[in-house]
């Protein structure tokens, strides 16, 4: 069963209805190309792609699995055609530069796709969504020459791209790293090392893959400051661009999984392998951060397009199976029973996705287009708040996302009773699939130390000021039928700017780590709160909207009276008991 | 990985300190042989058996899974001598009538038997527990010579057991099953129609399979009082006890699940195949309500059994992997990282997992022993009241456990990182295996509709209003270090008996289904805040438990806040909206 349907309307009604980003792209010249008509036309043809080539092999995708052998990784059936297809039509380089091939569209854009992506083929959208990072990072760091030589094949899918950070002993703490890499006569550097759970790092589906390699220079500084990033490809590329002889880069083993089965997760092992600086020395963990956003909220748009299309089966079923007859008369068939969507129950769950979903993909717009208005505006001063606020959100754009995408998967899954349990619907797998995304690309207990860290406490709450400054102004004219709910966003931000002003006070050392997970929720559900109540607020909203907008403050929004309760707690409740 | 420990200390603590059970054993001529001296020695001879001989089995038979073939099913390799170790020493007939040759264990004690089992092997753990279902369904309603021909063979482990409730087309809703059972001049019945879903409806652990089975008689009224109930076994019996002839009965298929993959999942074709009539007619769906309280128990046990397991894992690999440094200087070690144990998130998920766990071990002795009341207790009285307290309670030690027990694996294996996505270390198992308890034996939904409509206000919330006045007596001279936790608990206890008092006057058609999941999940915080301050206050607990229950009110009790909050939602937000 692979029944997906791209949500155009809803795509395409926060796009100009929402957030108006054609307007905004018309004051960025770099994107001022874009027209709300071509982004229209970009996501019916992306559409297309999703429903018509990603998604129907993504069961098979699941079965097949990837499969190792010393000459390499196969990946499932219809892979290889369908990543060729995807790059082919310029998918995979989206998002890249102009000038080496890329088609320049903006992010506020590039996440519908993306979400689509994911929606209908998570293991093959890695793929891509890896190359595309790698692409980033060298558009941002290369020198010319590397760019030349690597980003055009990359985007044309001729070649694809892997990133090589974590090592067996060395994965959230990323200064620990041991590979190595030394520099050769001819300005080349001689990399070994092993690292792990690199995806995509081995595969049939393009004639190379350029590997980027975190690794330690000899002479370099202990620690994360003394990381360095180098292009490592899997087949060397001769001065004309033609591919050589095959360095010294091999996949020693894949894992086996609990999901995303299609994608190869690979062992890689540097063996004196030749690679290229990036950049310059020693700066390898912040080019990664340059890239991290970017990465870290694709990977969020996983949660909320596997929970799309998880909700778009568990809807069908409940409108197909029957079961009982209605409690309210007034909604009975003349069947013996009748569908389940008549049960309050069955409801309730498909209502908490479909708040969450709409909020997810709104929130993954306005995170778009912060990074584009990062990256792109001529203005500086608007450029460094849109970098704040980027940096300020991202770690929901990451965690809250993907901790939404497994809970609306799972609830999927229950709507469909025990053939939610067998291979056959193809729920079991989205669960199996989306927890990952809770896992990879920083875990999401990582991003909440990341959230009340560096993106909160380190500046004395400086972004999250700005943010709800934002917030109140943007809801300042707001129907008055909203005002209510308005005041419940408004009080809980207050609460949270109280609070965090006394920990910035405190500094007592375990308390940052005790209350990052209440303040990732927290600030999500007040920034879900923010955007449901733009979207009611915008043009022709209200009978699209409004119904979900009222089931989100009525059920969703009270989870913050527990939130605000937990903020109280001491980190003695978790650091004083002996485990 | 299997390094499963059964937490023998945390159980006696339960048996003797928290509940005195054998106090109330004596009290009962059924189960005054059992002291607690014996209780000990068998759950110390259980733990060895779930340690030593399940356990083990637990990963290789996910791996190799059940095998169909027209002959029938092949079970992982190993558990066939497994189930006959088990059955051997007595294990699968623990709970048995000792008339028949059953142990006739207290269920109060054999609960902990049961989450040792689902903590070493789920899947394995099913045959007995169906097996056991089944026996409790012919003791309590066959006749004598049901009784003698099948239960000894049975508790024996000769024989294995089914329960074979659901058709493809009628699951949650029983009343409209299509299997029929026709008379023969014999007395026996011509048994036919498809049977779904069946737990060990097939395998080749045991020399015959006794099927319990929901069917309608020819002249059999519409719907649930419609149905009877009938043993089918798998090879018919002979006078003398022997085996006979294959009857009409075969596995068509099996299904390909998420998880319990050693379990086999049946298609069961019943094709005039000979039955006979347990107790009289029509009255089958009472007899499945008789055993459906254990039965539903005994699911909500493999949530906290594979909860127990994981969390065990997840502690050990806490303390042993080693990433970044603690925040807390006095913290570090002389590494250039710490155990990760040190960080306030990890220890946040750890603790939740601790908290949820303890209570709900204790939930399951509780509702064990109230069990043993309502069916063995001399004293009429007694004995209804502790039916009430069961049938009230059971939907929370189905559905709250297993929620729980999905909460928590997920948990676990999030403390592994990316380790814990692959399968080498079994935590993917556990979350896959875990997740189908939240479905089988009537979903969770269903669990929290059974609680509000039946068990709440229809009877105008008395048997809530009992269990609360026993709360509030039992809680009376609780140490005064806890009064102001005692304090939240019975204000939120006397919030809910008012909110239900609204409810049971209001008459509204949806505000039952809309509440259902809200009253479930209160209940439960309402419970284990109740179960904390027992197990608080017993003899003994300081150290081993006062931590964890101020963590417990610190962090999770405040969730009911939320709760709280959404009892007054109306049922409009759920049904006003079109899907």
């Amino acid at each position: 069963m692979t029944d997906y349907r791209a949500p155009l309307e809803d795509m395409r009604f926060l796009l100009h209805s929402v957030f108006n980003l054609p307007e905004q792209w018309a004051a960025m010249p770099a994107l001022n190309e874009m027209s709300g008509d071509l982004a229209d036309a970009i996501l019916e043809e992306g559409a297309k792609l999703c429903e018509q080539v990603l998604a129907p092999l993504n069961r098979s995708g699941d079965e097949e699995g990837c499969t190792w052998s010393a000459d390499g990784v196969t990946t499932p059936n219809g892979f290889k055609e369908a990543y060729q297809t995807l790059a082919e039509s310029g998918w995979v380089g989206l998002g890249g530069v102009t000038e080496y091939g890329g088609q320049g569209a903006p992010k506020g854009l590039t996440v519908l796709f993306e979400e689509m992506q994911y929606s209908a083929n998570s293991s093959l959208t890695l793929y891509s969504v890896l190359t595309a990072g790698a692409c980033l990072s060298l558009a941002s760091h290369g020198s010319d020459e590397l760019k030349e030589t690597y980003l055009p094949p990359m985007y044309e899918g001729r070649w694809s791209g892997s990133m090589c950070l974590t090592e067996p002993h060395a994965g959230s703490d990323l200064g620990m790293i041991r590979t190595k890499a030394e520099p050769q006569a001819d300005g080349s550097f001689s990399v070994s090392g092993t690292k792990i759970f690199i995806t995509g790092g081995e595969h049939d589906l393009t004639e190379n893959i350029i590997h980027l390699v975190l690794a330690k220079l000899p002479d370099a500084p202990d620690g994360p400051k003394g990381i360095s990033l180098f292009v490592v490809p899997k087949v060397l590329v001769n001065a004309d661009g033609s591919l050589g002889e095959r360095n010294s880069v091999t996949c020693g083993s894949i894992e086996h999984k609990m999901g995303i089965k299609g994608s190869a997760t690979c062992v890689m092992n540097f063996d004196g392998a030749t690679g290229y600086l990036v950049g310059e020395a020693n700066k390898g963990l912040n080019y990664m951060f340059t890239m991290m956003n970017y990465e870290r909220l694709s990977i969020g748009l996983q949660g909320t397009g596997q929970a799309e299309w998880s909700y778009q089966q568990a809807l069908a079923y409940a409108k197909d199976r029957v079961q009982s007859k209605a409690a309210d008369a007034s909604l009975r068939t003349e069947g013996r029973a009748d569908p389940i969507i008549v049960h309050p129950d069955v409801r309730r769950m498909l209502m908490i996705q479909k708040a969450y979903i709409e909020a997810g993909r709104a929130l993954g717009v306005y995170l778009g287009a912060q990074l584009d208005t990062a990256r792109y505006h001529p203005d500086d001063a608007v450029r460094v708040k849109a970098d704040g606020r980027v940096a300020l959100l991202t770690p929901l754009g990451k965690a809250f996302f993907t901790d939404r995408g497994l809970e609306c998967t799972v609830l999927a899954q229950q709507v469909f009773g025990g053939h939610g349990y067998v291979r056959e619907w193809g729920m079991e797998q989205a669960v199996r699939d989306v927890r990952i995304a809770q896992i990879y690309e920083g875990t999401n207990g990582i991003q909440a130390m990341d959230l009340i860290g560096r993106k909160v406490l380190m500046n004395k709450g400086e972004w999250l000021a700005d943010f709800f400054a934002d917030i109140r102004s943007e809801l300042q004219n707001i129907d008055s039928a909203w005002h209510g709910q308005r005041t419940q966003v408004f009080d809980v931000m207050t609460k949270l700017e109280a609070q965090v002003q006394t920990w910035v006070n405190a500094g007592e050392p375990n308390l940052a780590g005790t209350q990052a997970y209440n303040v990732l929720e927290l600030l999500g559900l007040i920034t879900y709160g923010y955007l449901w109540l733009r979207m009611v607020n915008a043009e022709g909203a209200d009978a699209l909207k409004a119904p979900t907008a009222q089931f989100y403050f009525a059920w969703l929004w009270p989870q913050v009276d527990t939130l605000l309760q937990r903020l109280q707690a001491e980190s003695s409740v978790l650091m004083d008991i002996a485990l």
